[in-house]
């Protein structure tokens, strides 16, 4: 064994200040398991706050930066056993692709929250500095972290549901259901064009279900039927849609999202059905999968309850009956990432070759840019089909071709909607 | 009170004989509240089986007829006080209009599984006939008589949900999945466009789902985006389908309709959300009733918990926490024709002017020719819409509109299939 | 095949009329099947209600009778062709014993709702009476005609549990939870020792619980630890117990049952735990059966989903995913007594051979005069025990060896309290 | 505020090292909020495995001890900025009334698992330990650390049920239903009385039901009827058991744990009837409360959805929807023991009036070593009771008392049993 003592990945923190949801979501997930320490942050422009919040998280003000990129210049000239080593990014959308880029410039393996950038051509970008760089990037779709998703996507990648046939997977909330909902420091900057890029719900939730339901099955979307809506007045952008998909294996699929369907939690569920067998996997309950068959008993498979797949051990902490949920499925993605930073530390040249971008073929990997990518992709399709009159959209990876109204043009016609 | 004593209604009925599914239950529906008495039948068109088996419905050789004609024929000369007064269709496809037709003709009350006729134009001349007659028509769309489908439609009509936003109505079942299943008689001519009609998915299941959104939300859709698909080799008709709706109040919605979801039973489920609240049912568990607010507890409305409408009321026979199902509810539908026919008969003026049309408006009705022809229409739009490259289609009514692939293109484009 | 034409079972019932619960809940169990045609009734001792009230089950005035008996008496003047073949008693329990044993002797059937008898000594009598008439006698313990009971009932004799540990048996109620609800037709009888016998809940509902623990496993309660309690003022009747028990084959258990746990509906819940898996069944979702294992997959084993036994098929009446509830169970009871009486009557021989008492043992049997004295021993060795200092009570089958406290001192005693 | 910056509350722990389950448990409850840091440990009595273990965690080798006598001396040395403050106490039962006791001596703080002591004696001992020193002691019964536990518990004081009649609160599991499930390191010291103390099951698990009935309830047991059960040859201690209760307000309850229902997880289950509403509560949802009523529409709180009380605020972390679970609420015991600490040694004198014993009356208060006594009586209780032929068993807090078999008598009898 290595005679270096190891240590704890040393993390830094764009965003997430007094208020913010996902950056203290980000906090707990990343030290819950004891691999990742915070060591530094930008979380606010307002130096005194910035140093005040520190505190309370027991960070020294020192490394209570203003701005992201004083935290990069400074930190960058700490010697190299103290600096951080891994930038999380849990600002509003628009300031991901910056705040990557700057960090992985300056040599810090980035973890960013969803979606990836503002726009395709962003995200396309950031991979061609990934690959420059040799860094690992890690794109945090939580739900790919709970075990019974690692135990479908086995179970799928056995062959259990044989030859897939169809996949339904929605995801309703009801938090922008109205007028007075939109006064949240988080509906906010999620319904301005300028932030949050030229979706609201698909940007926001529609691309976690799409990103679940292509990284249980292995399927890629092709081609897609999108219907968006807009459900309370003066808004921008969607907070509603509906889209119907076509996979590569020539199966089909439905896509459900919504920010205005009153009474819903966080209600992401994925339906599978294949020729011998069907899945069924519900967040609000994430511990228990089903599977059913055609005419025998419905099996209800429970983390911890007999064989389970090796990745989905791996995102297990206790036993049967004793319920894990989001924070320990987001703590999984820093796990997983934290090893493979500690790996590509002990040995660069592997670190190369086995970047983040291929992690989702790997037992236990989380998404990367190419993830990113397909998630900006989705967007931009999404969009543009939403504006066609034709049925069917093909769903392209080139930004050349999809072409869906841009954030100038959405904010342009609603400054001469009200000019009017 | 009138001094003449009250008799049951008498029922005749045709098809549903030796392995059909559906006859029984209509049998099990028309007689567990015991205001119908079935005396006689037309169950098969081989004279020795048809009276071996009403011979086990203890029904005399005499009234179980080798034929609908005979039957309507010899029924009709029999005296007043014995003859049948009502016919329930319970046969194939095909033959639903024009036994409709003829027992219509003959002056007897009609009650028709569902869809109506084959097609939108033989609905249309039905909805003629029943005016041209005063007599009474009624069809089974068995999941309006569920207790808490009334509930959730008088909280609708109150306006508990505030205005509608959006509609998700999903049938999956999983009973045709694999080219294995088609063997059985009730899959067979299901399959078959001669006596289906143009679409099998769609017909039989996605037809309920798309009367039962209408039914509780009194919207009527105007509008749909459609795309059905063919999931086994071979088959001339879908059996799996996705319909994006739009309804005159500017509400949308989904519908799901398939057969090849594995694993699924028949799982009827419709979730309507408004501004101030939603409803989820599902007809798994019927007892039950979601009702959910954007920021409070939600609402498990139970059949016989708390103070339920007079609507709900008609439509239970037992206390809270003794499950009634499936066939309460299509005993629900048979009881308010029973009653609809009495008072008809006793009278006649009023009955012409509360004719079943008119029922779904009343407190209690049961759905009838003009649900019949919607759906009809919903079969029709449907599948036009299906075939279109655009993305939406206008709901109509009137056939000429609509166009979709007929029953002769169909057949006709399988059998060039089949030469090449 | 016979060529005497199969007539329906002819019915008279006992009780029943306006406002009662259990009486409407027998006719339409009885004639849902269309087995069974209510013939007369005894419905109310004023002589006007009684035609009035059988006039809407369109009974002729000539068969609503005053009094059980003059209708036995009056019926066994009938040609043997149309007279009533089968009494059904659904009075509150003191009238059980006197009607039954008066309907035997004038030699019709009986079909008795629970408990058969006010004391167990009435039980015994009760038996010798039917094995002396060679008739056939019924019990409707409801909950053992639902098909999923039937299957965990196959299951268990199959032995895909191993031994069984451990027995659960709850049924928590509500409904007598506070003074105000004391009034209902139903709660004053049942409050009433007179009317009700020594026990409100453990003879209204812990014998139902009781019975389907024995049922399912086979197994025979041998002693028990009991404590009943009153949890409203001034009642004379216990309103909820808990009873530790210990079968014949050394499995232990706990019965619970309650009328005063505020919002429980009728939650009847039955679990099962074997050396090797589980079984569990709750009646507010009847089709539903849990199996389940140390370390694998629980199953969810669905009414006609898969393989069923013999004697769960033959209590279905829809195919999967079509709800039967509560008045099937109940029609499956009536069905089976039904087709009892018909091979009684064919074969004699037989039918004296294979007395209802012997059911429990047949594939599809409905419980009996045996069954009947169980419910009662239990009854009065719940109170018993009870009443002891004394942890463990020995489950007798003689009442000379249990002695409970009997109306008279109850009604005494609380004489004697008002008087204070 | 204070000039003096924050730090981590600094953690040492004794057992818990390789392969054991609830040490980890402990670690990731401590760590997850960044209060409480682990310093150092007492992992294993190997030298070279203790520091092994101790990397794993990222500890210096000289904070890895082999005992944790060495660990107290040698802690006790350090600087007070950097040294150990609190113990936590993850080993088998038998050792944690002698590590308390030294931790408190050498002046630590103590949190410990669950049975506090091996004997009802200790547990008074430590209590008089415990105000001697004036130090913090906090007991992890893990289930009242659920948002929906202190949600309940605030709705019962706030008088919300009424009077309450009843508590059912059941605790089954399955782990040890058979012979070959002893070979686990969790089960044989379990199994022995040497380390477990005079009971399994009820010393495991039934501990935690009875506190959390009176936690929720706020009210105490006074008496109890009990028999537990041993189902696999040849253990000493019981593996099942049921026990009826009576509180001091009147109620009445049950409670049931196992260890042997073959197919249960670890379903903890609380059920509360007053005399307007009742609650139910399930470990394994355990981010639903139901709230039900006599005859209105049940209500189903759900973690973050409406108004919550201060307390269950302050047990949350991510808004509806996400779900926590079993590690948060563990979480949330430490969370408040740190605040405890750091409130104790900013203000000494409130310290030592607000001592943990106290906290279970404080809005968010963890058990303390009240608990401890009354969780060490309801094991002496229920074992003595258990072994008596009465049926009711007066719950006293006074070992002399009790006077159940001890651990002695149990080992003797074996030995003499095993020597026959």
């Amino acid at each position: 064994m290595n005679s270096v003592r190891p240590k704890k990945v040393r993390l830094g923190m764009v965003g997430g200040g007094e208020g913010a949801f996902i950056g203290g979501i980000h906090r707990l997930a990343a030290q819950m398991d004891g691999k990742i320490e915070l060591v530094c942050g930008a979380f606010s422009s307002n130096p005194e706050k910035a140093k005040a919040f520190g505190k309370t998280l027991f960070l020294s003000d020192e490394r209570c930066y203003a701005s992201y990129e004083e935290m990069f210049a400074r930190e960058a000239r700490l010697d190299r056993a103290e600096r951080m080593e891994l930038v999380a990014i849990v600002t509003p959308n628009h300031l991901h692709f910056p705040v990557a880029k700057l960090a992985l410039e300056y040599g810090f393996h980035v973890i960013s929250d969803k979606p990836a950038t503002l726009t395709l051509d962003q995200a396309i970008e950031l991979k061609s500095i990934i690959e420059k760089t040799g860094l690992l990037y890690g794109l945090t779709h939580t739900y790919t972290g709970y075990p019974m998703i690692k135990e479908a996507r086995h179970r799928l990648k056995q062959g259990q549901l044989g030859q897939i046939k169809k996949i339904i997977v929605e995801y309703p909330q009801g938090w922008l259901a109205s007028k007075d909902d939109e006064n949240s420091k988080q509906a906010s900057w999620r319904l301005d064009p300028n932030k949050a890029g030229i979706s609201c719900c698909m940007a926001d939730i529609g691309i976690h279900a799409a990103n679940l339901a292509e990284y249980v099955t292995g399927l890629k979307i092709t081609s897609l039927c999108a219907e968006l809506t807009i459900n309370v007045e003066n808004r921008l952008l969607d907070d509603d849609g509906t889209v119907m998909l076509r996979f590569d294996s020539g199966a089909h699929g439905i896509l459900l999202a919504s920010q205005v369907c009153v009474g819903e939690e966080n209600s992401l569920k994925l339906r599978v059905y294949g020729e011998h067998a069907s899945i069924e996997w519900s967040q609000l309950e994430p511990n228990s999968l089903w599977l059913k068959f055609s005419d025998q008993a419905s099996q209800l498979i429970r983390t911890g309850v007999g064989q389970m797949a090796e990745e989905t051990l791996a995102c297990m902490r206790t036993p049967a009956g004793h319920p894990e949920g989001y924070l320990e499925a987001f703590a999984n993605i820093y796990l997983q990432f934290a090893k493979q930073i500690r790996q590509h530390h002990d040995d660069n040249t592997v670190a190369n070759s086995t970047n983040a971008k291929d992690n989702v073929n790997a037992s236990c990997g989380i998404p990367g840019i190419d993830e990113a990518i397909r998630g900006m992709a989705f967007i931009e399709n999404v969009v543009a089909a939403s504006q066609s009159e034709f049925k069917w959209h093909n769903f392209s990876l080139n930004p050349a071709d999809i072409k869906p109204r841009t954030i100038n043009e959405i904010t342009r016609d609603n400054k001469e909607a009200n000019d009017e």
